[in-house]
């Protein structure tokens, strides 16, 4: 039944553009996906959206730091040590495997395919475990030797951390105060799965809160509080979020404390962002590791300490995910024949919707056309706006509710007399008529 | 001289919070580079404003294709052949310089530093030429090898292809029309040289523009006017850009016809975009590659073809670094002794400019800051604003027109009486009173 929507909704974010997968003419690329017309629209706005609530504000700056990073840092971070997953060799037909998840694995060698890992493992064919690094690994100039590798970076945070004495002194900004990023992170995970949850390739929303030890776990306390209250004020649906804090004994190498958001997806719970208080963990180990200073001086209290760090760390490409499966929905529509009819529709709030507006002439003749051009057209100016004139404007407002409009229009002979226009709203289906140089406003107020 | 200016505006870059090199507190990361404050702000402005005026229509569909790529979309695109530098290591020290580069080339090798290149070919230390290829390379999934290669990038371009039947099918888009997308593409160029220009990581503006054969000279010279006119549009001097045709026996393997927009940085003339009439090559190799119908059936003349491609590919990277030195100047600021004085103004245009607004109250008593605030907190709700309270107001401008902020509002004690600010214009210097209640819209008329 759950696995039934999922498909469902992946079927529809191929059916309308919100998303392909990668290479597909090619037989995809494992965990890479790509965002059609439909689906960029609605990453970026959903993007643009938690860079206003964060960066249009006295206390937070932005930045966008490259993907590629020197090899350093991720020394210093711990991850060429510690971002690993355990892997074993089968002797016999070469395949790897996770070592914690041999339950659940098959080989898919030529010749072995479908073969349960459990039972090779009984018969003693794997290897000892070993160590496997998630990040991707390339060279960087003229020659491939251990002097010239880099990272994808497996997080946009270091390119916050090791920025930070820059940010401090071209922004003059005093503790605590925050730096955003938004940008694509790279993993080379083992088992990718759930459609956009777990890829190689996704994108986060990043922002990392430097504060005066001491008051970290009040700021932890909030920034809780007002992530959880971002995605329920974007139309997510309180009972579908949920808190999930790591158990001291879980806690990254890193951590202080750490609560996950979780939404509920077709296929369970799953991390959507998580709060975390990093301590100094980062700042210090920059410092070490690069044998630079990095510290805050309280001109107030005349202290040089290194800051502590809370951190939102929101994924754009789960988030993406969370926001179609929140909206995903089927009910009735009324049709022109006073019966009922299936729709599928996607309630998105007007702010993130791909397409704000949809402009309709009610039949293609009597300059109604033209009316409904030069209406998309002036609309066009501030939003993504959607013309249509083929068939009947029910099958037009179908359309537009998969594809999770708010608003249409519809052009008809009143147009003609007194430039008023039908405006349909997707999730009451209730229309009214309004002059047609207030549609930018009427849509301006409700994308607020 | 010129490179005088171009240190100025790398220092202006790095101290106002523009540009930092990446990894710096590492010695920095060859060819790559990170946008600070005001810098992502700048880039994302150019990226949002290319976005609207490419895809807020009705022939333009927007995408965001992944980095990691099939390793065939490389194959049939012709970069694992092509995309190549013709490269010589030296048997002595080891070092690989570029074949057709050795005369400007210096060995940086340790033992060596300095020496000459084009001394050691004389001596005959030099291997043969052979093609190296500038895509980096990196390996998926568990195990290394051949089968896993997968490459980043080098161009937008090729996402776009890929996806032409599925954007075709999803949309219901007939030709002629186009499908953009904004993204990073890497290239492990062995001369990175001029700050942003040429650079490892870098950010393209691509739209492919499908059309029948037989209209794509017309269409093309059209794109060639259109795109010069939308540099203009956001302030670029016409003087400072420039059309070089690439002459016929230049042209690259795909293209049928090719011009670059050029804009004159203080080292030269150089590209920042690209028109290239690209022909069916693209189609017709991935339709060869993968097998896969990849056409176009006309409706009105019931023929079947493969559409030609005219091509738009701007430079974000080169973009933001042109409109950069565009808007760089020096000039005399009066000053409240009625005496003048230098400041380094950034002419940015208002809809490009990373704050739109400051704010700062004339003192810090009698509630002028209460009352700067409040207003602050009002317009940050639409735009980018930065409060600043220290200092005299003079040197308040100086940062503010270091920083191409366009528009400061200063609050005085005859705020206190009738509600209206101050509102000085960055480029004239120019001041006129206004209500506070008007300066959004104040603001948005002028960044429109």
């Amino acid at each position: 039944m759950k696995n039934d929507l999922m498909d469902k909704i992946v079927s529809l974010a191929k059916r309308r553009g919100f998303v392909f997968q990668s290479s597909e003419i090619y037989g995809g690329l494992n965990g890479c996906w790509d965002y059609g017309p439909l689906g960029v629209e609605l990453l970026n706005n959903l993007k643009q959206a938690w860079w206003r609530s964060m960066t249009y504000c006295d206390d937070i700056e932005g930045l966008d730091a490259s993907i590629l990073m020197h090899p350093k840092v991720w020394e210093a971070s711990g991850h060429v040590e510690n971002f690993t997953d355990p892997m074993v060799d089968c002797k016999e037909c070469k395949a790897r495997f996770r070592a914690d998840q041999i339950e659940d694995s098959e080989c898919g060698n030529k010749g072995y395919k479908g073969r349960k890992a459990a039972k090779c493992m009984e018969e003693g064919k794997f290897t000892d475990a070993r160590n496997f690094n998630l990040m991707f690994k390339t060279y960087m100039g003229a020659i491939e030797s251990e002097d010239s590798i880099a990272y994808l970076r497996p997080e946009t945070a270091q390119g916050i951390f090791v920025n930070f004495n820059n940010v401090k002194e071209s922004t003059r900004q005093k503790l605590p105060f925050g730096i955003a990023q938004i940008g694509k992170a790279f993993r080379n995970e083992i088992n990718t799965k759930n459609f956009l949850f777990r890829t190689r390739e996704f994108e986060q929303m990043e922002m990392q809160y430097f504060v005066k030890p001491g008051s970290d776990e009040e700021i932890y306390s909030g920034w809780k509080e007002r992530r959880l209250n971002w995605w329920m004020d974007l139309g997510v649906k309180k009972e579908k979020l949920n808190f999930a804090p790591h158990p001291a004994d879980k806690l990254a190498h890193y951590a202080k404390a750490a609560v996950d958001i979780e939404f509920e997806f077709p296929f369970g719970f799953g991390e959507i962002e998580g709060i975390h208080n990093r301590s100094d963990f980062d700042l210090s180990q920059h410092a070490k590791f690069s044998g630079k200073k990095i510290d805050y001086f309280d001109e107030q209290s005349k202290e040089r300490f290194t800051p502590f760090v809370i951190e939102t760390s929101a994924g754009a490409s789960r988030g993406f995910m969370a926001i179609l499966c929140n909206a995903y929905d089927e009910d009735e529509a009324p049709t022109s024949e006073g019966k009922s009819e299936k729709r599928t529709v996607l309630h998105f709030h007007p702010k993130l919707a791909p397409i704000k507006c949809a402009v309709f002439p009610l039949v293609n003749k009597d300059g109604l056309q033209e009316i409904s051009h030069s209406i998309t057209e002036d609309l066009q100016k501030s939003f993504k706006v959607f013309y249509d004139e083929s068939g009947a404007v029910g099958r037009r407002y179908r359309r537009q509710d998969e594809c999770g409009t708010p608003f249409c229009v519809t052009v008809d002979y009143d147009t003609l007399k007194d430039d008023t226009v039908t405006i349909r709203e997707r999730d009451t289906m209730q229309q009214e008529r309004i002059h047609k140089d207030k549609i930018k406003v009427y849509i301006a107020e409700k994308m607020s």
